[in-house]
Parts: structure tokens; C-alpha cells; sequence
């Protein structure tokens, strides 16, 4: 599963993992209900403050029950924008481990085609509006 | 509404309109209920082909009950996914646009706080994930 | 020539295509004059409307004879701005296929290095107007 | 012509100008026939190194005939290219130079929305390839 | 100083806040030592608890001393890393803060010129590595 | 070390280089001190202006001493810039080969985590301050 480059620096193996990431590796898995730490997260943990800072706001934002808040978006609704966004800036990582938990949360492939379709269409007229500096005509009232 | 320099090149005026064009401004109004053509629209209309092959897609995405098509998401997911995309790309006039459609339906301030912080998340972890070239190590099943 | 891993989703097989696919799976090769299907579109097939909107729109800009349409722009000009659009958004798939599609339509390898050259130049200025925030003081005239 | 804040930093005013950045001033009014130094150049020069990077690098590739270059493509397909990196990194400054760069070459504005809906079209296109990280199956090639 | 339209949300007043958010704006004054609350932060709290994340994790890696953390980067390169950043994104917000927060640390204007030209630079060449596709020959040892 | 598609282009060989291109290969080497011609430099050979332009630039930039300028920054920091921009538009040579610089200079995984986790951070926020579309505040002044 590991290829021989998984990243530009070696990522910290669980068995390895000492003090506040330890801990952090521990949460990952019990939040997250998974049996393995992500090569994402066993990467950010070269440096322990950068591994912290974005599991605390990735576990706010995408986890909330756990930190006893109320999310007003579904965990479907959560991910279609984390896929939006990793199509968009171009990320094979993000958008493979997206469409994933896309999966697991029950959304089909064509379901996940419409996404995409809107994704795709976005990039489209975003690349006008700004290709042609049209300014904004419609705004949102500021109540 | 419109400032000295809506645009690099000339928007077509709603009354100066004929033919392709004239009816897909009149299809914008009817299917979007609004009283005029957006600067977006009457820009892309220097070129009508431009025109009608955007218009044909947002409409066929955007508006899927006016084609008889059913969608899988609903229209406040599809809008959101159109503001994420928006503020990744740093569109003015697009997340503008968006933020005013999904204030129309009915998504509230802190609930687009939310998409937001969503959104500036996922950039967060697109730049990681893209620059220690983290390769997947978590993919969609085949099926 | 197909990898173990050729998407997020499994492309639709031209032998399993059927219906509105079918057509278009056939259209495509028609038009494209080619013997089998790409893998892009085999993917957005994965959602029959997303392959429709795509087609469609390619189809109409980039194959305009093949709708009766005359274009302003060569071949190898269109090609040109694909392959300038897909190098500033790191999209290997059309990179690739843009390529090889210049390729084809005769722009050898050293006019091919002067369109990256270019391409490389405005990369270059771009983040340099947007990291000064230069405001424009060349404008198109309005007509 | 000139806004309040022109950019980040104090633009150097041609009356101002001496050394380096005076015979670059002088050579860019020259090359571009032009009567006054566009803000981009004059922010620049704000360090001269940079200032000579870009002149040059700016000059090798859109006026070759002033370094006796002869190039594979014409003026227009050079700003093309321009404009289509402009449009999809969203640059205010460069879209409306570019634009205007090639009003002056002739172009008018149904050729120019065709060029505009063709970035549009490979901006969909290239979020929908990275989307689904689709792997390329079509490749130049070597020789 | 702040215009008719800052933002497509209404920025919460200094003096209407309240509980975490008026804390938190109080922490950001104190540890900024500002005399006011930045429009971005004040933007940030239309939703309390993405105030709170990009707080901390701005606070953490911005102001390490406050959070008793040493940092391995001095103050001037962490605000470098941020110009270069925004500069390729596009934000104009960000690009003058930065900017503004450079110019306070003492790096004057020729040198802001070395910083953007190299921001410049490696635009260019990452459109060139990923314009052709270029695979990495060149790597981080694993060590 | 060379894959079998290294680029789209076929790379020079060093052992076919001649004259213009064969003289920047050398340089490279010298200045770089290196025993091999990477394979950015290779591919860019396709068109020896392109080779030109972007050693030039570099050379000049990063090289500063070779010709005989003195650089307000440090190596590591000039480094510093080239990852943060590369990692922001998801170039994996980039991102490869500038990791690699780094550690060369002497950056430990730690402080390189701590480079990367600002990156991260500011991604994050030039997408919130354009999905919100916050006009600046802040702005360097004028002296």
C-alpha cells in the first residue's frame, strides 16, 4: 500500500510515535473509526505543532460531535466541498482519500458524477468572469 | 449597478439583443425569475456560441427540473459547490453571485461560516498534501 | 496502455456502453476520427449527463465544422490555448493529450518549447501583477 | 489614469528614472512604440534586477524580431496564449493589457469570446481530469 | 478606510461582540499589539468557531513566542513564506497585509522587489515542470 | 533514475548538446556543482531560447554571486520561497527538487515541517479573504 516515495520526507511511524503525537495518531484512529494512521497525517507529523494544529481544525470542522458541537451541513455535504476544492487545486491525495469517504458515506458513482459536473462548471465560468473582469452586479444583502 | 468598467469588452444590452441571444436572455429570466440579465450573461453574449454552450450547462446542472432531469443533490449543495469552487479560483464576481443564491436559499451567516471554514481547511490540506507529494494510500473502491 | 488505478471512479467500457452513452461514445470516435474511446470520457460517462454537457461543449469549439460552424481560430491555435490552460492548472491528463494533439497537428517539438516558453512568461508576470496588486492602466476600448 | 493606490509599492516615475532603469524605460517605450511606461514595468523596477529579468525574458519572447529571433508563431497566438494564462490565474492587471494587446492586433470581439470559451472549456475540462485522476492513456510521441 | 462593500458578509462590529468572539478579538489586539481588529478577523466571526481555528493555528505559527514555542524560522521569512503564497493565490487582502507586515519588519522595497521576483521565478518554472510533465530525477534523500 | 516517460518532450541528452545549449549545460553543472544536467533543464533544451530565458533568471536570482550581485536574502530563504510557491501550485518536480535543495542547505525536517505548516496556513486564509471577498484594510505605505 506504502509505495517506495511516499512523500518528500519520511513519515513517522506509528510504532514510533511518542508523546503528543502518539496521542494525536491515537485520536485519529478513534475519531476517525479506522484501524491504520493515514500517510497524511503520519507526514505532517515530522513536525508535532503542524500535525496538531491541523488535526484540532480538521477535527472541529469535520468531526463535530467530538468536540460537542452542532455542524448546520450533512458529513456528506462536508466532503462534496472537500472534493470540490482538492479537484480544483489539483490534489491526487486529497481528491483519492475525498471521493473515498464520498463513498463510505453513500454516495454513488453517479451522484458523485454530478458533483464533479458542477465542479467542472464552476472552473468553467470562474475562468470567465475572471477572463473577462466582469464586476460583480449581484451581491448579497448585508443582512 | 454597473460601473464605468463593467468588463473587458462591451456586455450586450438587454434592448440591442436579437435572435440566439435575445432568447437565451429571455430563457436566463424565465428559468432564473429575475427581472434582468446578469452582466456574466450579457458579456459572454459578445460571442452567442459562448453563450449558449455555458448557458446550456448551468442550466442543464443548475436548473435540472427546467430540463426534466432529476438531481441527486439538493439546489443550497449544488450552490455550495459553486462558492467553494469560486473562493478557491478567487473569483469577485462568482462568490459574490453564489454567496447572494445561497442567501436566497435560506442559508444563514454562520452557516456560511461553516462552508467557508470548510473550504479554507481543504486549501490548508491541498498545499500539504501537494507539497510533501504525499502519495494516496487511501483510494475509492473499485465499485 | 490502461493502469491498474486509471481513476476515482471505474471508466464505463465501450463494450458496456449503452443508450445515450453509446452515441456518444460513437460520436466521439466519429468526430475525432480515432478507434477507441479516451479514458476522460469514458470517466465522465460515469454520469451520462456530465459526458453530454462536456461532449457537447468540446465538440462545438473544437470540432466546429462538425456543426456547421465556422471558427475564428486554427486548429492549431485552439490547441495552443488548451494546452496553455492545462500547464497553469497541472492537469497531467491534458497535458498529455494536448501534446500529443499539437503534435499532430504538426507543431514540432521547438514551436511547441516556444508556447511553453510563453506560457512560462506569463506565469511569471501574472504572480508578479497580483503580488504588487498593480491596478490596470491599459484597458481595452469599449468598442 | 493612475488610482490612489496604485500598487504595494511607489511605482518609480520615468522622471525619476536613471541608470539601468532609465535605458530599460527607454527601451521598453521603444520595442512597445509606445508613449509612456505601464505601471507594471515601473513598479518593477522598484528592484532594477527584476526589473532586467522580466524586460528581457519579455522581450527574447514577444518582440523577437529586436533580438533577430525569428518565431514559429505570429503576434496574435502569442497574446492568446497570454491572455488564456491570464484568465486562469484570475490577473486583473494582465487580463486587461492582454485584452487590450490584442484589440491592437486586429482581433475583434466575437474572435476574442471564442478564445475566452475555449479557456473556459479546458478550465472545466482540466478540474474533471484532476477531479477523477484520470491517468493519461494518450501521450505524444518521442519523437 | 473601509469601503461601502468589505466584504460579502457584514463584519461583526468590535463593540457588538461578545463571549468567545470579543475574547478573542482582545487576544488578537494583544498579540499584534493593533490598536484595531483587522477586517478579516472581524469577517472570520461570522461564524465563532472558524474564528477560533484560524486564530490558533495562525497564532501558533505566527506568534510561536505567545504560545511558548520556538520557532526554527525568524519573524521576517514566516511573513515572506505568506507574501509568496498570496502573491500565487491571487488575494489581494492578503498580499497588502503581508506586504504592510514586511514593510514593519524593516524589509525595504529593493528587497521586497528580490522576494517577488523569486516568487516570480518559480511560477514560472513550476508552469514549465508541469507544462511538460517532467518527473522528478531530483529528491530528498530519506534521511 | 530516468523513468520511461520522463516528460512530454524528449530531453536533450547531455552527451547531443551543442553549441548554445551545450554552453548552458556546462554552466549549469558549474555553477550548481553538479555531475549531471537535470532533466528541468533537458526538457527546456527543446528550445534553446527557453533554456536561455529561464537559466538566466535563475541564475541571476538564486545564483546571485556568479554574477557578481549581492542578495538581501539568504540561500535558504531564496529555497524557502521557491517550496512555498511550488507546494501552492502543486508542482511535484518543484516541490522534489527545492526539498531537496533545502536539505542540502542545512533545513532539518522539523523546521521544513514548520515551512510547509505555514504554507498550509496561508492557503488556508487568501481562500477565506477571497471566498469573502474582504476588502484590505491594511496597506503598506507609500514610503
Amino acid at each position: 500500500m506504502v509505495s517506495d516515495h511516499p512523500a518528500t520526507v519520511p513519515p513517522v511511524d506509528e510504532s514510533e510515535a511518542t508523546g503528543k503525537v502518539a496521542a494525536i495518531f491515537a485520536d485519529i484512529k478513534k475519531i476517525k473509526q479506522i484501524e491504520f494512521v493515514p500517510l497524511f497525517w503520519r507526514t505532517l507529523a515530522v513536525n508535532p505543532i503542524q500535525l496538531e494544529i491541523v488535526w484540532t481544525a480538521l477535527k472541529a470542522l469535520m468531526h463535530p460531535e467530538s468536540v460537542s458541537r452542532s455542524s448546520r451541513l450533512d458529513p456528506q455535504v462536508r466532503e462534496i466541498i472537500a472534493l470540490a476544492v482538492s479537484a480544483t487545486n489539483a490534489c491526487p491525495y486529497c481528491v483519492n482519500s475525498h471521493t473515498a469517504a464520498l463513498q463510505r458515506l453513500g454516495l454513488d458513482q453517479e451522484a458523485l458524477g454530478e458533483v464533479m459536473a458542477i465542479v467542472g462548471l464552476f472552473n468553467m465560468t470562474n475562468s470567465l468572469a475572471n477572463g473577462y473582469q466582469i464586476e460583480p452586479d449581484i451581491r448579497p444583502s448585508p443582512k
